[in-house]
């Protein structure tokens, strides 16, 4: 069932335009992926609500928007440059490369404890053969390019892994403009890049990528409750927007594999049933201590330290950093959002139906209206209709093929209200609207559509 | 004026948090900055008001959000890695390097011809020396980075320097999956990337920058009407949204100096007034024909021509492409918003007031709610009416110093709305409205803002 579902979502994704694979007339860019007209939409609403709920309903966080190219000396500091590395092996017999944590993982996740004999214990996940692993060597990854005329180490610098940096290096400035104290926050939605190893799993883990990251500035002593703040506050936005519970966990890190910036990591899981894996990431949330203010402020020689007015004393914000993936909250959404049941045709015969139980917030379609034909006193009205909810939300509009069709292919892609233009909307000047979840039909009057949607569509 | 106009604002922009110099701490990035609490709320501002016009109120134009990276193909068959090149000078003098184009175009709009003797007859910017630039060589625009493990050839890849090859390579799955036919556009807003010789004047031209861009695809013949269709669209978006025309104006690329895919390219220009140049790029609508689609049938081996169902005849789609950049038109926006003129001080002194006149819709914050002292009976109405207007719009709160101070802190930014709680509000359950604008004032029921607001920030 799980591989069927990835796939199901896989090909639909592309029929409907929710994801295109990536450059597909040249052969394809290899686990890279493009957003189709549908896939943009709900992308936009996940990172608009993710900014409604972080940044503009409150009043303790600002958001940023940094540069993807900052200086090199900003990686350097943070310690990418050295220690963001994965160790990579390669199989002898077949040349498939691999992350030697990946492999190793996957065997615990199946046999309940980890290889023996490391590496040496597993077979390759491609062609079967054991001990065919070379020793692990360590790989950076950072993507490399070069700004100025000629390509050398002057001008090297790298794309941002995270956006989390952009956040420390701006953080005095943005304090300051903004005019906040510890504890505050600054949210920021961008772009990151990572030369992984092994990309895959559809958009869960490709090169580039969309973060929502979040870094949250407490007094030293008071960052453990802030971690379990933000823990909960994550939690419920994901089964506030619909996800379901009994579909996630928490997944506390262990001490031993904490990053080196790390004192406590949890990570929220989604059951996204990967190849072994039942459960997979889908936002961690770190309590990063003052390391990233203490580097910066050493390297480059600005005190990034704060002054607390109140008990005059000084001391380094301590970190909580809620850091989430754009893609696979997407991703996680289509999957719990995807289901099938029947409903009947034109014949009134049940059929199989595929509707995607999104949450209106994120349907890439509100509203669809569907005139029963193309008369042409219908048409015009119809017409109108659509261009008045314009206005105000995301609609479409549909004459083409049996009415039926139509409103299946508004369920496949989560339109929550199918509005149908029909014969008697010439007598009564009213249309038909239904429900997407109940299939239940109300006839609304023409004049009163936008206020019928307006309440159930709060918050779009 | 003009220096100072940019400078007035470069300053405002760091001070208030519009715009930070990039990483500066480490002594700042060359011609890169980053968006700051009130500026990634303006630039989202643009872009939402951008796709609305270009693609939710339409039923013509779909979205897209194609990858940063696309296959290596893509460049190569587009002519990019071979033909998207600038000629690059270094005066000899001081080693400084410019675009020849750059310096001959500025020679021309001061002394209204070309130089004679090109090159031969300018002063170095820099040094002020003349005769001392090389010849010039060309340069590769394009930003380059390895995938995979080892930085070979074999992993090279590009940066994209515009968004439009992501949407042509896509065309036809958009087309598909959205089921659209010509004419019908797809709109995109992303980063791009160019290894520009000579960033510089602010945001205007920078290494990494954002676009907004839409290609539209019609048939051959009717693509003249439709760039002057475009070209008028695009004009009103701006004025709509409150740029001045009397600082506008197109300006129509001479024939020998279009790119090698346009038919006809004419520029929406601002008043931007950098150096000697008093107008500047702020979009370019242009005709690209059937170059980038006939490129790519060719390259790929994928017919990407379209077969017109009521005509029987198959053709190859022209393309108009209005292209902005979000971050010029920040800068627009903000210059032209820009304003001074006088208000009463506390003592009821005319003062010097600093206002942006931002339309609504465009500004960071809607409205701020100021008590007007830090009393217990003031601070939770207060906080509490800023918490009910948040749930609709991004609402500041200000409680910090004398109420004139916050005034212009708020004018300043462009905040269409300041609500005044004060200790009237204790027995009256109103607060006090007061326009940006036209500094009126007008007492309202607190269980009347919402309501209030509503009709005056429609489209927010």
């Amino acid at each position: 069932m799980a591989a069927d579902k990835i796939d199901t979502i896989v090909q639909l994704s592309k029929r409907r335009g929710f994801v295109f694979p990536c450059s597909e007339i040249y052969g394809g860019q290899k686990a890279a992926w493009d957003y189709g007209p549908l896939g943009v939409e709900l992308k936009e609403n996940i990172k608009r609500q993710w900014w409604r709920s972080m940044v503009t309903s409150r009043d303790d966080i600002v958001g940023l928007d940094s540069s993807v190219i900052l200086a090199r000396e900003v990686w350097e500091a943070s310690g990418h440059v050295e220690a963001f590395v994965d160790p990579l092996t390669e199989c002898t017999s077949c040349h498939k490369r691999y992350r030697a944590d990946h492999l190793e993982e996957a065997y615990e996740a199946k046999h309940g404890n980890p290889p023996a004999n490391g590496l040496a214990d597993l077979n390759c996940p491609n062609c079967g053969n054991k001990g065919t692993f070379t020793e692990p060597k360590l790989f950076n990854g950072l993507l490399t390019t070069y700004l100025g005329p000629v390509q050398d180490e002057s001008g090297r610098a790298y794309l941002r892994p995270e956006t989390a940096q952009g956040i420390f290096v701006n953080f005095k400035l943005t304090a300051d403009a903004a005019r906040k104290k510890p504890p505050f926050g600054i949210a920021q939605v961008g772009k990151s890049f990572r030369n992984e190893i092994t990309p895959g799993n559809f958009i869960f883990r490709t090169r580039e990528f969309e973060q929502m990251e979040m870094e949250f500035f407490v007094k030293p002593g008071e960052d453990e409750q802030w971690h379990e703040y933000w823990l909960q506050e994550r939690w419920n936005w994901y089964t506030g927007l619909g996800l379901r519970e009994e579909n996630m966990r928490f997944f506390e890190h262990p001490k031993e594999k904490l990053s080196h910036y790390s004192k406590r990591t949890a990570d929220i899981e989604y059951r996204f049933q990967f190849g072994g894996n039942e459960f997979g990431e889908l936002e961690g949330v770190a309590n990063r201590t003052d390391y990233d203010l203490s580097t910066h402020s050493k390297h480059s020689g600005n005190d990034l330290s704060w002054f607390d007015q109140e008990t005059k004393e000084r001391w380094m914000p301590y970190v909580i950093e809620p850091a989430a993936g754009v893609n696979r909250a997407m991703l996680a959404f289509m999957m719990d959002a995807y289901s099938e049941d029947e409903a009947p045709n034109a014949k009134g015969v049940m059929e199989k139906r595929v509707v995607m139980r999104l949450d209106p917030r994120l349907s890439p379609v509100k509203a669809a209206v569907l005139p029963l034909s193309r008369n042409a006193d219908l048409s015009p009205k119809a017409r109108g209709l659509a261009a008045d909810l314009r206005q105000f939300w995301n609609v479409d509009f549909d004459d083409a093929g049996a009415i039926g069709r139509r409103y299946r292919r508004q369920d496949e892609i989560g339109t929550p209200f199918c509005i149908t233009v029909d014969f008697d909307t010439l007598e009564d000047n009213a249309v038909t609207i239904r429900d997407r979840d109940t299939m239940g039909q109300e006839r609304v009057g023409l004049d009163r559509v936008r206020e019928y949607l307006a309440p159930r569509l709060i918050g779009c």
